[in-house]
């Protein structure tokens, strides 16, 4: 594989050091950059037959750890596997190298008029390898589904190096679902090195609204009532005000500086039928005190209402120099006690946070805004993380909805799952990685097996990477 | 439990002796009908220490022999198990005991205008668990996806008995896809007692419309066609001119006794956006040389054309007793070959083919038609079988669909996985169940070590039990 796809200077170590989540990294011992399923798979083995720690990464902006190689070993970085090998308008799939960029699978299938649903915000850096690691979320994950929806097969390495396919592009029910498990396992089960991908038709038409609302409780329940209208809009995405004012001071997009929430309402599918849903989420709108709302005439005011929502992470950082961003899950039904219960333990722990939702599905993105330099409020803020984590969970909720577990949450899994439930999980990761060597020190609070790490997890994160 | 819950007459054990696919049956040598979650664990529990088989049962309207004791053992049977324990509007999601039946889910969900999307035919008699365990389709799995894409989470029992929460109901991306990897494996992985299930909203309108062709090549084209353009049907199912005949015989509808193909298109959703999708699907139609079409024009009519297609196997009953029907999977763009292929490998076998296809996602129902008695025929039928198995597997295809592999198709398993993807398979089922305890001798072709059955597999069925 040549020299310069393997690293070892300390320089080029450091670089793969950490991903988007954590400032306090770990160095691999050894960065290695296969460009083949072949030349991955010999480097598992040896890694295997030494029982040196593998950890697979993609562009690195995960947002929980998970491609950090917290017991050293090697990083093995698959950003060479990064084509598109083809596009089957047919068959609306498409066959790609893992290290493709998540948004460069949609410009390939776009002359076919598909495109592949998942939409992180990273989708122009993250690769499809690491959507496929961490379940990958979205936007758009209220209508379309997380990367799970859209994975049809892979092509894996094992930890023993084995190369297996699991999944295909058919209608199946023959066979137990390995590609389902592997995706959102984070590369603890296995590494995968092809995807064959789900397209789906771009949608005819696509209208997007704008709106603000008095309280944030009346928006959470403009949201459900939409859903239990039967209309399922394509992204329900919210702002708190502390957020909505952040970004206005950064990009002065002529933002309702009073309102306590700011919701945007993405409707696509044919023009017809948005007619129809349109006049149904107005009157959800109307029903739940609504302080005015815009509806986007062009693509143009449209890329401005998102841009409300995409500045958002890097907009707070206006107020302060760094932010932990949490991923919580609750049951649609329960934001505005949510919301309440977020701001009480930012209050109680004298905490700033700031608010972005995944409103539609319940996702979460509380922002918790400090000094890192500050150790008493880096210790405040991981304590009212925690207690925020608790909170979505004790509402029926759960620990991450699209950033996965990671390092970052490795430790709360037993807020949510029993010691049965992780035996469960812990042995079918020794039946898939007996020895630990694939991404350990992640996602499995009991597997310490093999040499815990003792070096300091801290979590936090600098705007830029956000 | 009761006496009257635990079965060991002779005759008790015979009604449980097969499911809807294998005349070739094996008596249990108990039949326990337990009343909850932990009852069910007791016997687990009791089972595995003694090394004792265990195969859950639901119905018994498998078509894969999924729920036969081929190894002897216990028929824990989960129909007391039937209730819908809750239906939350909120969370658009249902909970209940598996032993419900399929329709009984989207009759409690009904008031909500919600409804449980997978529509296997057999739903008024099949229950939530056996959709788990097989990874039950329907006709609107095209649109709806399978019975994996609507459970959230499920309460199972393990091997050993012991009882384990999976998933939940929330967006998630925080742990392994248990529940995902469970649903499908057919009772080998443990044993699913309540589902957390998805449910959806109730479309505003259905259209309705059967077509016919003059060959299924250019039926199958619509179809493609039709998607490509990126209209997906909630159904498109087709049937082929034998089997139109024999429906027109036994039902006098007024069907085009002359058409090669009969196709029936349903669209559903909101009504401005179902007009416009008609236009797309009727020019698709008329591309492809359609004989003639009509759209249902109320409830009546529309029962009239799914009746053409639900009562077909039933009908091909007039052309002889017994019928064996295959559930292979192609490449949509695949049919007319497959079609062809069909064909051929009747005629060099001798064996009349009738041709049942959910055509929207390649899942191919061939039925072949026999006398059961005449050994030679049976002979010829199972090779026939064999080979079209193999012909959709060579088209890129695939062995099950819908029906699950259960023994009917173990022996094949190898003509789709390598020996590697086998072993992968049998090292996850042995992590669930190191003891082969739970449904032993389905699936896994090469887990033979406890005591393979010597009884004759053969499999074919009464029409009765279609």
């Amino acid at each position: 594989m040549g020299e310069k796809h393997v690293l070892s200077h300390p320089v080029d170590l450091s670089v793969y050091e950490c991903d988007a989540e954590t400032l306090d990294s770990s160095k691999p011992d050894l960065v290695v950059l296969p460009a083949t399923t072949e030349e991955l798979s010999e480097v598992v083995k040896l890694a295997h037959a030494s029982k040196i720690p593998v950890v697979a990464r993609g562009a690195g902006t995960g947002l929980s750890g998970g491609a950090t190689c917290v017991r050293g070993g090697i990083s093995l970085v698959l950003t060479r596997m990064n084509r598109v090998l083809f596009v089957s308008p047919e068959e609306s799939c498409a066959l790609v190298q893992v290290g493709a960029t998540n948004v460069s699978v949609s410009q390939a299938a776009s002359r076919y008029n598909l495109y592949f649903a998942p939409d992180p915000s990273s989708q122009t850096a993250s690769t499809v390898g690491g959507n496929v690691a961490e379940n990958a979320g979205g936007p758009h994950t209220l209508k379309y589904g997380m990367t799970t929806h859209h994975v049809l097969g892979l092509k894996v390495v094992l930890a023993d190096g084995q190369i297996v396919t699991v999944g295909g592009v058919s209608r199946t029910s023959n066979d137990l679902d390995l590609a389902g498990i592997i995706v959102g396992s984070e590369g603890t089960l296995a590494i995968a090195t092809e995807a064959v991908l789900k397209l789906i038709p771009k949608s005819d038409k696509t209208e997007t609204l704008l709106a603000y609302f008095p309280s944030v409780g009346q928006a959470g329940q403009a949201v459900s009532d939409i859903v239990a209208h039967g209309v399922i809009p394509a992204a329900m995405e919210m702002i708190d005000n502390l957020t909505l004012n952040a970004v206005e001071d950064n990009s002065s997009l002529g933002l309702d500086r009073n309102a306590a929430a700011l919701l945007i309402v993405e409707l696509d599918g044919q023009a017809s039928a948005i007619a129809a849903e349109r006049k149904l989420v107005e009157s959800c709108l109307v029903n739940n005190g609504i302080l005015s709302s815009i509806w986007a005439r062009d693509g143009e005011e449209r890329a401005t209402i998102w841009k409300a929502r995409k500045t958002a992470f890097g907009a707070l950082g206006r107020i302060a120099p760094h932010g932990y961003v949490l991923d919580g899950v609750i049951p649609r039904s329960k934001l505005a006690e949510a919301i309440d219960g977020i701001e009480e333990i930012g209050r109680r722990n004298k905490v700033t946070v700031a608010n972005v939702y995944h409103a539609g599905d319940g996702n979460l993105h509380p922002c918790m805004l400090y000094h890192r330099d500050d150790e008493q409020e880096v210790v405040r803020v991981m304590r009212a993380g925690k207690e925020i984590l608790l909170l979505c969970v004790k509402l029926g909720g759960t620990l991450s909805g699209e950033h996965g577990i990671g390092i970052e949450k490795m430790e709360e899994m037993p807020m949510v799952f029993s010691e049965d439930d992780l035996e469960l999980m812990g042995k079918v990761k020794q039946c898939f990685d007996p020895d630990l060597v694939l991404n350990p020190g992640k996602m499995f609070p009991h597997l310490k097996g093999c040499g815990e790490s003792g070096r300091t997890l801290l979590r936090h994160k600098i705007f830029s990477h956000c």
